[in-house]
């Protein structure tokens, strides 16, 4: 299966979503991985490349590693190996490798390309479209970055057997999110069928990839429309923060963020509560988790404001109206929220 | 004077040649300026601005500062005032300030606006247009930036009343580069003009740029024609090298590169005695030095290879064919390029 990916310059890229084939490059090739998926599949994918010259950068594994000072390892790796502006980076990893591989290629003589190929079902759906790259700092998450197309991704299913049960639980989060704010068809698709299957999880990836790279050409930089994506992620943040980034993978916080928003939705009439109930269901089906046990609603809801999407002291929601259709909007008053976070206070 | 820019992906920006107005902004601006600037100059331009808030960043002048923790202190007090993305850079200084406060502006957030304000000739002529931006490191200049556009460029002669005698010169260097590799009436002008009247730099600087201009919209990404814009700097590079760069400034040292890229031209075929001759009496005509004392040849020629542009193996000379007009090639053999070196033994 193949997503072409056209952007708003007119060059374009395909996603390919099959098993590896073989690749060969005319140039040097670098690729950025991390112990973990390097000890599983590395040499899975050396086998599949032919390159004029070839070597591995291993970095760390982990979100508090995606840091400048990583990437000016990645950059001192590609300097000592003499790469030109003609050479690649090859994305082998999960997200965190791949927004760090993009940022260093973006950078790195003013930029190089790059080719992703993520390795978790997240990275899979959703950091393959939409060129976003960047780093963390001690004021937040993705804050220092670039906008960096990848000249191609490969998303190879294969990858996803060595993936523990509840990071494949984040990713399906993600497909869920896609399908609620976009996509009826797709979500009743998801209602009948089992992600556990090879076929299926190929096509998920696929209508999911589909989505969104058509959100992101509406889009390209996160005027309007795009914001839409981060549907679950205001109050997803906001739990991944109280509980210090240690309780919750990103894309299960997202779920819990996910049966809030609906809940948002319910409260001021774009949802049904039977709408909201199979969004629920469709999540509890992976065990993805839907509850959350809210201490202080004020508290709570204090923390949208750290968000740096509210740098300018508006919260924006993205509720869903109905199953398949969303809207944005700073709107909704303080009182309503409250009410809604009090419905998690057991 | 106003020198429009059309970028390929059609949105453009003005460049304004003349004293600054006063400007307004609905948005947070932070300035980027060092002190010598900031001393001479910073009142004069903040009695020009109003911003929805304003601050002033100032950082260590000089190449050395030039590197990816001045980078991080830039973005640190953007950070702290909390600017978002639709917040605004200024640039006040040279081509180092231009430089960092493009890049600081192309990361923040995955990229925010910025404005330059260049404050000497050389950054007046040859930074405000191509969008390049970048920092050094151990490996080399600028081997670390991005491509990020501003949104306007304001050139105001007033600063270059404070610009020293030898930083003027370097700057006429560039002027004289532009007029020699593309254009035989601009430098015809130059010839029977003198730049030291507000109004003939006016008409420099507005050629020069508008010369850039045309190169770069040729060839954004520097693929071909844009290397011509390296005239005089493969030799350049070396001679600063060799001297550590603490005897001429980088528009000097072009300036004796170009009058060795002449003595190449003539020696291959493509330029006569008496154009070199009148390339090298403009020069003089500023006090640009036109004389290097080579210690070794052999040595000089090897230097070749440190500059990034040769990461290949190959060395790029772009040679004048007659005046206003270039050749960029490999094809010099190694014997006709000592011999060259040879005249400059004594």
């Amino acid at each position: 299966m193949i997503v072409n990916i056209t952007l708003p310059d007119n060059t374009s890229y395909d996603i390919t979503i099959d098993s590896l084939k073989k690749m060969a490059f005319d140039r040097k090739v670098v690729v950025v991985t991390n112990p973990t998926i390097s000890g599983f599949h590395l040499d899975y994918l050396i086998d599949k490349l032919d390159a004029k010259e070839l070597s591995v950068v291993t970095i760390p594994d982990g979100e508090k590693y995606k840091n400048m000072s990583t990437i000016e390892s990645i950059l001192a790796h590609c300097f000592e190996h003499k790469l030109n502006r003609s050479s690649l980076l090859i994305a082998f990893g999960g997200g965190v490798i791949g927004d760090m591989t993009g940022f260093a290629a973006s950078i790195y003589q003013r930029g190089i390309d790059f080719i992703q190929i993520p390795t978790t079902l997240l990275s899979q759906v959703d950091a393959s479209v939409g060129g976003k790259t960047g780093i963390n700092n001690k004021y937040g998450k993705n804050l220092v970055g670039a906008f960096h197309q990848p000249i191609a991704v490969y998303i190879d299913p294969y990858f996803l057997s060595t993936l523990p049960k509840r990071e494949f639980g984040a990713g399906v989060a993600e497909i869920v999110k896609m399908a609620v704010t976009f996509n009826k068809e797709f979500f009743n698709w998801l209602e009948e069928n089992d992600l556990n299957s090879e076929e299926n999880i190929k096509i998920a990836i696929k209508k999911s990839v589909e989505t969104k790279a058509w959100v992101v050409s509406q889009d390209e930089k996160e005027k309007g429309l795009r914001a839409a994506l981060n549907y679950g992620h205001t109050f997803g943040h906001v739990i991944e923060n109280e509980t210090n980034y240690n309780t919750y993978l990103h894309g299960e916080a997202v779920g819990i963020g996910m049966v809030m928003a609906n809940e948002l939705a319910v409260k001021v009439g774009l949802m049904s509560e039977d709408e909201a109930f199979r969004v629920k269901k469709v999540l509890e089906k992976y065990d993805i988790p839907t509850k959350y046990k809210i201490k202080d609603v004020e508290d709570f809801y204090e923390h949208f404001f750290l968000d740096k999407k509210s740098l300018d002291n508006r919260i924006k929601f993205i509720v869903p109206k109905g199953i398949g259709d969303c809207e944005i909007t700073d709107k909704i008053s303080k009182d309503i929220v409250i009410e809604v976070l009090k419905g998690f206070l057991k």
